[in-house]
């Protein structure tokens, strides 16, 4: 792998997770969330999401301390069906309103089939992908999508950014293989940068962008368009943030043994093909994160100066030991 | 609208239904599933999707004759839960085995709050949006995504074209304005003959086939990958296409009525924004082709010169009435 962060001390997954939840801690959330918590953010570091995890501590505290996010959510359930729930985080940590939503989602795929959890009054929860993964242990697919956190994204034809980056993840299992993993967050923004006329790519990423933000904003009874709250700009102010997450048992189609070995065929079909000139590797979606997690899980994860920085005067203001 | 097939002369939607239960008839098809294929087909056509409407009736035709597709299918469940099923399309028309699967779907969202019906040894529906509109009827939500029938998209770094167009639409119910409907197929086509380097389209266009792929085939126990039958190069095999419905009842999360505002208003935010220079309107997704299908309600389907003849050197070979 080519981590331009190769060469920044790096620090155990272990003492990554346990400074984030001593962070949380200090910062008044009770310690069962904390250690959540640290175990969800260093999981964002470990799959080289590095925008996503630790690197947010600073901001997550920023709005904790303002009152921007409830230090002790009742985060409960508001609509349920058999195979559908509803969930009102509270104004909570994101990550802890969707770890309960993926969980719910996961207890009615193995009832129906399917589980759609929707969640509203939630927050940043940090990576797409983390929860889209949550039902693989149960030989089940994930698929995760959310309101982005602010609008930067122009309808296409449009001169207002009324549209977020909207992130979509998918997550499929596989046997013998890394699960493939689609996190489509990055794309979406940069569908809103490029500007691909030519492409229908416009179009399109405002169309996606629109569909997911209906579905996690609107029908969750969560914000969407003019209606988002810039967390960066706002640190006081509830985002009422939008996230939904479905199960889906393999079982329910196909026997998941069966499933995941057409999935390992797949994939080693597609790696195993013959390359473009000058191609080194043919990539499967979620490859190259997980063969960083590997890295990551033996050798630490790395902490540039600038990050290192930042987390040390956050230490220091919480009054806990310093990450390294 | 801009219609490119404007000075052709035009068929009353009435009469285009009933040329193509016609055909089916005259093909040796039940008159009830030939007319439901008429009103299908020509939905397509109504709705500006002119290469997926009549236009394939020949090739319909063709495959029949050639033993490729099953004129007296057995269409049924073979797996099923609470929230899902698995149909098997016993080779019939993919728009016979996917209108039951849809109807099966929002059966199953009413009881559970979702329903996600996959079918397998089906055939070439006709566009996504079709099926992916079908709940919109019952304040539902629809999702629906297939396996493309040929491979044209290489994975990122790949010289082999090992993945197909795998559509994907999502329909979204409004109350006084048009659903909000996306249908990515063209999208996910031009990401493969465009080549974005630059802006992540490719790998992410890639992603999201590859996963569209896995869900609609193996998923279902359809083809997939190498497997792909090219049903116009092999007229007589069956293609086992997989495809996939979903249904989500939008009462499960939101009331329908408050909901539907919603969509309304946030439709309503994006047409009346401030618009780019040059640009004459914003259009939202699925707008045009709801535009196109009041036309082509109230004016007839234009026949340009090049179907006409196609579709009465049809008429001649079955011993029907030409279509005008």
């Amino acid at each position: 792998m080519n981590d331009t962060s190769d060469q920044a001390p790096r620090v155990p997954a272990q003492r990554l997770r346990a400074f984030i939840a001593a962070v949380f801690v200090a910062a008044g959330l009770p310690d069962e969330d904390a250690h959540v918590l640290g175990e969800l953010i260093a999981a964002a570091d470990l799959r080289g999401t590095d925008t996503h995890g630790v690197f947010r501590m600073p901001l997550y505290v920023r709005r904790i301390k303002a009152g921007g996010i409830n230090k002790r959510p009742d985060i409960k359930v508001v609509e349920e069906r058999p195979a559908t729930a509803l969930l009102d985080g509270d104004n909570g940590m994101g990550h802890l309103v969707m770890r309960r939503a993926a969980e719910l989602a996961i207890e009615k795929a193995k009832q129906t089939g399917v589980g759609w959890v929707g969640a509203r009054m939630s927050n940043h929860a940090g990576p797409a992908a983390l929860y889209a993964m949550m039902p693989l242990a149960h030989d089940m697919i994930g698929l995760y999508f959310a309101v982005g956190s602010n609008n930067h994204l122009p309808p296409t034809g449009s001169a207002e950014a009324l549209l977020g980056t909207n992130p979509i993840a998918v997550a499929i299992p596989a046997g013998k293989e890394p699960a493939v993993v689609m996190d489509m967050a990055p794309t979406v923004a940069a569908f809103g940068k490029v500007r691909m006329k030519a492409a229908l790519g416009e179009p399109m990423g405002y169309a996606l962008s629109l569909i997911i933000g209906l579905l996690a904003g609107p029908l969750n009874g969560a914000a969407f368009g003019r209606g988002i709250v810039d967390f960066l700009k706002h640190p006081a102010t509830a985002t009422n943030t939008g996230q939904s997450i479905l199960a889906v048992s393999v079982d329910a189609f196909c026997p998941a043994d069966l499933f995941k070995e057409n999935v390992d065929a797949a994939v080693r079909t597609i790696r195993q093909s013959q390359r473009l000139p000058g191609v080194e590797r043919v990539w499967l979606p979620g490859e190259q994160s997980h063969t960083k997690r590997l890295d990551r899980l033996a050798n630490g994860i790395p902490i540039p100066p600038a990050l290192r920085k930042n987390l040390d005067a956050l230490a220091q203001e919480l009054g806990i030991e310093a990450i390294l």
